[in-house]
């Protein structure tokens, strides 16, 4: 149990989580954090599910030819189990980002998003993923934060967010937001930290052999990028 | 170019890279490593193949039921783009670890490995990713290091192999093992390193907000395990 929980009530661990997958993911935004969780669902009881617009494979490579100008044909593709009509209720749902969050097709994830967000326990966005929240609406009035290198853009993206510039993470009720890609591991390590205590947040690191960078604010690379101290 | 190259002509990229997978890999020892090369790939052209002995998805999920008591049903399936038998020529294999290493079916993947590399320029383990490279015979001889949760059967796995308890990675020719799970991202960045440059590295740690540990010696987790100082 989490040190923080003022209530003397069992807390309901969360079940059912989903990871939300679309056209050019950042691989690594989604598989810091679920590894995390897959290492967890070990000592307790979870369930996954992947969830995209189709039940085809999702594939982490460029759509937009601009941004593989060299041709490469690299990427991985993950299998979706649920589409955005069956996907069962969930307690958590995980939004990785990519360059695919700015797609201009994403008008059904998006209504995924703005209809599931009132029916969870949690939300956690990885790096871009908060763009997916914020242009979902679910950000609004809140505070966020997000990937580094391309600040400016996280403002246009979500005018009405509070956006945090130096976070490693941003918790605000129930929504977690991570800063970019690496940082979703040490949030999800926050999560599983504050749900199920301290003690399976330092086994799984251990097991993962990662050290953990266990305080929000660490950022150096809000400093590399000169972001501003305040929100921004 | 590597400041560690004495040669004067000019360093032959890679541009095949295969991904291996097998039921029950661990997902970040393949997919840090991975997203590594992902962003590689948008600047050097490079193609990657995912390697299954089947086209069928290959889960992370245990297969082993006592090593999923609480019957979670919670893990993340990829697509192979290759089998065994059509698998293209390749410059980099990679071999994440996971439970599914001590599986009794993995004959064949073992006999792709073992004729697999002597074709490859290098080849790059993750965590107990060690153990598939030692069970097919291409260890033999070599310093290697593998996850430090275990190391009494890593031992008896390899019992021709010069492990080092103490690493983050090792290199030993044109083999890269890395220790557990997580070092999988430093031993990618190293080898990005002493293939495509530091800038290229340094830029890619940045682009991940990953900080990176660029020391092969730094491994807390064999303290952590009271592992022997010397080759073991």
């Amino acid at each position: 149990m989490s040190t923080k929980s003022e209530s003397t009530e069992p807390k309901v661990l969360p079940v059912n989580f989903g990871l939300l997958v679309f056209p050019t993911f950042q691989a690594l935004d989604a598989f810091g954090p679920l590894d995390v969780l897959n290492l967890l669902s070990l000592s307790f009881p979870m369930n996954l599910s992947i969830i995209a617009r189709t039940l085809e494979p999702v594939s982490t490579k460029p759509r937009d030819p601009s941004l593989n100008p060299l041709r490469s044909n690299f990427g991985e593709s993950v299998m979706p189990t649920h589409d955005f009509t069956n996907a069962p209720p969930l307690d958590v749902l995980i939004i990785p980002g990519g360059y695919g969050v700015l797609a201009d097709d994403l008008d059904p994830l998006l209504e995924f998003v703005r209809r599931t967000y009132p029916t969870l326990k949690y939300l956690l966005t990885i790096c871009t993923g908060s763009w997916i929240a914020a242009r979902a609406g679910v950000l609004d009035g809140k505070r966020a934060t997000s990937n580094k290198n391309g600040w400016a853009m996280t403002k246009e993206i979500g005018p009405n967010v509070k956006w945090i510039a130096h976070a490693r993470w941003v918790v605000d009720g129930n929504i977690w937001t991570a800063s970019g890609v690496t940082a979703g591991m040490d949030s999800a390590l926050a999560f599983v930290e504050e749900v199920y205590g301290k003690d399976q947040a330092q086994k799984i690191a251990g097991e993962m052999e990662y050290e953990r960078h266990e305080d929000p604010s660490w950022d150096p690379f809000a400093d590399k990028y000169n972001l501003p101290k305040d929100t921004a």
